[in-house]
């Protein structure tokens, strides 16, 4: 990826560090400063891209040459950016780990330019893959343990989005992804049906569905409401006997359209009644975790969901209130006081308390405070801009995201949670931020 | 970019064609079928990104090894997917001209497996790039004439949505952006201030701002809030003039949060009263349309608005409800019936009326309907995989759409529409409905 997907203002600034000598060792975090309305935790997501692009940044001549161009840089500069390349300290919260709001998931430790100038890809980075995870364990715990796969290329504003969201989606616990490269790019198990189109490519319905299971390798999911649902069902009950002589399988049907809940209960009626109680039912259409939920708790016997646009595109919180900010300069503690968007200053870590069988809270505090009991959450993951950490399998991610949340309380995992959970600023920060709330004012 | 770029069901489609055989001409279009809330009409977009996609559209010899890897697909197949390209012929909408919903904006005619294939990414495509166009226009339209500047990459989803929503807004009527690769590939102009950070690196702002003045070779706009933005605005009319003396210019000032009507009256009066009339004020922070016209309503003397997030996640409408949709095979029109989803049958054009001064109404009509008095907008672009139409400069492309708004009445473009516009459904289309609406039920 290119190191031009920045800022304008990254360079511009970095010209800046660089003609002033501004290059002492600076403290970024990310954090994200407000849950969406419903949402009772975040999931981190998105590291081991970060990672990728850290150690892989550099500028190419090409890119220096227009760079020249633009009449904004001057040459002295340019040639010292010919040479960058990222050889700071990261620390982070690992993915697959819950977090909340405040609690830095990222920490950057590296020459001030160097800390400045990744800012925008960072953040491009990890915003939507926590964004994404986070809606799709919300959809994972609202399926009950019924298949999910991540249906959203289409809707997912632009390649990389749909490509992040399979990702995303894969390490919060779906089954896989309708996204052919996330399958070549990731390893991730890929899955389809078929579409209305192939139904009306052909004079009908039967003859496509006996064509499209023919020509396939392994066992289809029927698409049976490009026309009337139920008249496709039964269709299904016609075919599969037939096809099964031949030596062919159906795995499913799948709804895309209509009234999901109702439409159900009498495709599963009509199959149990043809005796074929081993097709699943697969839905998709507009869900998401609110829809799962109702129409679980409806009792649809949906064995399966196709979650696509609301979840890629997080239809209804589609980003997060983040940033990406200084909190030390040369070993002193920094801090933004913009009104209303203030936060806690100095580098941090965040300690995590285990009771009762749950985590019970989190607290916030100054990286060189000593805390007992508590389990620190910031890990080194990378040092002097190579990786530390090795790169994770992503049964490794989905086994720590699992552990992460059976230690979570359930009012806080609910769709709509009835609790919110307690992340405590420790004394040290508190007394630092109200000694420079006085210093800066 | 890679044509594994798709969902997998069209590939497996695509197997079942070649198996059986079904290589006629089909028909597919791209239309939305809703109008967002408050949305009184949509802009054509994507199309340049499209056709590139398109003529580029081939699998690697890896690719291909990959897919025979995954046991899903017949090495006959597998040897013709290889030979793939896209040989179809395209109309289409052209960029920057307003269209409305149930009209296509692209129409492919080609062999059914090259049609369907490219379904996925032709939406991913399109749908993005309409999206934004059509909702930077909105902000272009409540800016009454002031600077606007995209500055949404870091929340963008992925960098291709950085890029793409730096095009679109481009095309809309923006100064340009604030995405570097986007000048880069696009030649879009690009913009930038400076950040918190850099001024907190500094001992002082006084520091920082003289100091990024210094080492940059255009004029500045210097970001007045980290702090105080009150203070911030007085120290500049301190430093406004001392540089000045050094032959340094300084642009304006910039405020990125708090009240900005209200900060930016109290600013223009500290900058007025030094008799800095020519420096401008730059405001930024949660910014879209409805913010802009709240802020230019209440007077507010800003220059020009950084707009980012909500523009680049289209945050209050994220998705379109749009389709790639078959309408037609060897010569027949086709039609999905499944329940809420049905749309006008067969291959369409849509003719557009004029009277008044304005545009007056557009009709749907067929494809080889004859219409009298009315301007076709579907036309064509792409003959047998190759371009007929040249790639289109920005400024083409954004003189067509001031055209466009120029021909639409206001109480359409409003920010909240009061009127609608008309779209009417000819004869034929209504008739083909009818007849069909009788043979598939």
């Amino acid at each position: 990826m290119s190191a031009l997907i920045t800022d304008l203002y990254q360079l511009t600034m970095l010209q800046g560090y660089f003609r002033e000598g501004l290059t002492g060792e600076a403290v970024f975090e990310f954090t994200v400063s407000r849950l969406p309305e419903n949402w009772g935790f975040l999931v981190s997501c998105g590291l081991d891209i970060l990672l990728d692009y850290l150690e892989g940044l550099r500028f190419t001549p090409e890119e220096i040459g227009w760079l020249a161009k633009t009449g904004l840089f001057h040459d002295d500069f340019l040639e010292w950016l010919s040479e960058f390349r990222f050889e700071g300290d990261v620390y982070a919260i690992p993915e697959g780990e819950v977090f909340f709001p405040y609690e830095p998931v990222v920490q950057v430790v590296a020459p001030l330019p160097q800390a400045q100038l990744i800012e925008t890809r960072l953040i491009n980075i990890m915003h939507y893959s926590i964004l994404v995870a986070t809606k799709a364990v919300r959809c994972v715990l609202a399926a009950r343990g019924k298949t999910l796969v991540e249906f959203g290329l289409r809707r997912a504003h632009g390649a990389e989005a749909g490509l992040w969201a399979a990702r995303a989606s894969y390490i919060a616990g779906f089954a896989g992804t309708s996204n052919v490269e996330a399958g070549y790019r990731y390893g991730i198990p890929i899955y389809g049906t078929m579409a209305h189109s192939y139904v009306m490519a052909h004079p009908d319905e039967a003859s496509a569905f006996l064509g499209f299971a023919r020509s396939q390798k392994t066992p289809v999911i029927l698409l049976i409401d490009t026309y009337d649902p139920l008249r496709g069902a039964e269709l299904v009950t016609e075919l599969v006997p037939r096809l099964k002589g031949e030596g062919i399988d159906v795995r499913g049907v799948r709804l895309d359209s209509g009234d999901l809940a109702g439409l159900s209960v009498e495709v599963r009626r009509i199959l149990d009644r043809a005796g074929l109680k081993e097709l699943s039912i697969f839905a998709s259409g507009d869900l998401d975790e609110y829809r799962i939920e109702e129409l679980l708790s409806a009792g649809a016997p949906i064995d399966g969901f196709g979650v696509g646009t609301r979840l890629v595109t997080a239809a209804d919180s589609p980003y997060l209130i983040c940033g990406y900010k200084l909190y030390e300069y040369e070993g002193k503690p920094k801090r933004k006081a913009s009104p209303g968007k203030s936060t806690w200053p100095g580098r941090k870590q965040v300690y995590r308390f285990h009771g009762g069988g749950h985590i019970s809270r989190d607290l916030l505090a100054l990286w060189e405070e000593t805390v007992e009991g508590g389990k620190a959450l910031l890990r080194p993951v990378m040092r002097r801009g190579k990786r530390t950490m090795p790169r994770e399998e992503f049964s490794q991610i989905r086994a720590r995201l699992e552990r992460s949340l059976a230690g979570l309380s359930d009012d806080i995992k609910e769709i709509k949670p009835k609790g919110s959970y307690e992340v405590r600023i420790s004394k040290g920060l508190r007394e630092l931020s109200a000694e420079l709330e006085g210093k800066w004012r």
